[in-house]
């Protein structure tokens, strides 16, 4: 890699300019990009608690030095900053900061930050631009590209939201330098996912043992994967962006069951993935081997494929029915019949939701 | 008027289909109009505890006769229901409710309703379908056209939302009989409003003698200038929606220095009309006799011209600079130099809005 040239991504949205770089050094130029990106004014960078001690002066310092007037506004790290309070407060911060309609949000953290500054962008002031910087493997290959935006609702996760596409992401491949274990192993269950979607042969290429520092390619085509997805169907109207919800139901339903912040979401996205394969497995035709690839890809990355007996199956049912997949009392359930080629199955039943989850028991 | 014969207002918008009627007997229509819109599954009627007992039955039978279940969700009437808690609360009681995605939400009141069940519309799972059914004059000729959406924030008014469109706008002007006559009044300051920017023989039309179930073709006209204003600049960019703000900077720092509820907006808007018309007498051109016309007819209709003494001007301009019109630093305030032709000034200062302000001593 050269360190002065990022990979750019393509993104083609009708009507929208959405400028994706991923590689190393990037913090650093956040002020000249967001120029170049006809960016002004004032604007806040969101963080955590975690993210912003290790990243936030870098990227100030770069704003500051390219002329915008920046605050930084930290929020305490987890999923439980993910809500419509913390929103409230963010929005209440960005006025007292003087942000202004001509202002623009920066999001530099995972993909709790992300949504929630993304969703902050959103609705302050009916919207502003956004930048997002995303710092963990699977806020880079998923949820910074596609404008998916929102907080949890008491109910249930993701049920209050926006779409909203950033103006500019940056994927500094440094920052994964600093994400300790867990948080980095569980990015990979999304790259995974891409994999048995839409791309069998990036499987191959997984491996532990790759050296972080030379992750930018992988990333760049998990977000080409997922940015070709995200413009075949901006708003998730015509089926094509469902099969990122490969696995996710059963994932919601963990994370909600369970209580957020016990299993990492990309590991209750191993456990989803591995009960979307046994549906497939069961009713459209994916060969055991096939099944058996991915399964063994998920652990060799340290990823559950077991769940604990305290979850129980029925809650987890329940849970599912109120996910928001399920559209207009029909299951629709994303499958796999051969890896690199999902489909949306609308004839998956309640039964082969418990087969599937009963199947997670050790 | 044919009471079956409802009057269509046409609204282009690219690619989106917003179908609006004004007249006589549209609630008891309102499920089949539902249907013919392409709506479809359940739905949510938002309003609020004075409009419900008049209003709710007749669109909830409607709704469940045209087939959609139907759910009433009451909140408070009144301007303190419109903050992010209580649509927070309207979301949880969508998803006990079991609204989905292939759900709608039906805003069934004023200007505060309409723009808190659009916010929830806009918000929910990322954004389901709205009908509006305005039942004040403001709602019907203003608020519900257009698709801005929102919230008021702690520390301003409408800071937080979000732009989206209804698919049904129904406008029945029976509804208007039951406004106590205060409520009603107000509503003709923003008729007043859209004549001084952009069709000035409107306001030889306005007769507050004029009965209620007349005003229909009034009505149709206004949400015609409105549509066609909102056509021209949806996301209010090009600086023609900005137009639709004449009298508002004032206004809004009015509602917020006397603390909402003191004022209704219509009243506030009046005052903030005779501002903007004392600095267009003084600094771009307005003829004496126009402005002379245009206060003698918000007069006629009740509305104030005079400004109480425990709003200081030290503290109106200091809400009117949080408001969130001036960009970047500038003041941008529209003006109107003759009636029917308003434009936005880069040029007024704060010293004219302390002179305009002052003009309103009594």
């Amino acid at each position: 890699m050269n360190a002065g040239a990022p990979i750019e991504v393509p993104v083609n949205l009708p009507g929208q300019t959405c400028r994706v770089l991923v590689g190393p050094g990037l913090l650093a130029r956040t002020g000249q990009l967001a120029r170049e990106g006809g960016l002004h004014g004032r604007c806040a960078v969101i963080t955590d608690e975690n993210v912003g001690p290790l990243h936030a002066a870098g990227v100030l310092q770069s704003l500051e030095a390219a002329g915008f007037p920046a605050v930084l506004l930290p929020v305490p790290a987890g999923e439980r900053s993910k809500c419509l309070a913390v929103a409230e407060d963010l929005c209440d911060r960005l006025i007292e900061a003087g942000l202004d309609r001509g202002s623009f949000v920066v999001a530099l953290g995972g993909g709790v930050i992300g949504d929630l500054a993304g969703f902050v962008a959103a609705i302050y002031q009916r919207g502003i631009p956004l930048v997002q910087i995303p710092t963990t493997i699977v806020a880079q290959v998923d949820s910074s590209i596609g404008g998916k935006t929102g907080v949890n609702a008491r109910a249930g996760k993701n049920l209050i939201g926006a779409f909203h596409q950033p103006r500019l992401v940056l994927a500094d491949t440094d920052t994964l330098g600093t994400l300790p274990d867990r948080e980095y192993r569980e990015g990979f269950a999304e790259v995974i996912k891409h994999g048995a979607i839409r791309d069998a042969a990036l499987l191959d290429e997984l491996d532990p043992a790759t050296p972080r520092e030379n992750l930018a390619p992988l990333i760049a085509r998990n977000m080409t994967i997922k940015a070709a997805i995200v413009a075949a169907d901006e708003y998730e109207q015509s089926g094509q962006r469902a099969l990122l919800n490969f696995g996710h139901t059963i994932a919601h339903a963990i994370e909600n069951v369970a209580g957020y912040g016990r299993f990492l979401h990309g590991e209750a996205v191993s456990l989803g993935l591995a009960a979307a394969l046994e549906i497939s497995l069961r009713k459209y035709g994916l060969a055991t081997a096939e099944a058996d690839r991915l399964r063994a890809k998920l652990s060799a990355f340290g990823l559950p494929l077991t769940l604990p007996d305290d979850l129980t199956t029925d809650a987890l049912l329940a849970a599912a029915g109120r996910d928001k997949k399920f559209s207009t009392g029909r299951i629709r359930y994303v499958v796999c019949p051969r890896l690199g080629a999902a489909f949306v199955a609308e004839d998956v039943s309640e039964d082969d939701l418990r087969a599937a989850i009963d199947s997670l028991r050790a």
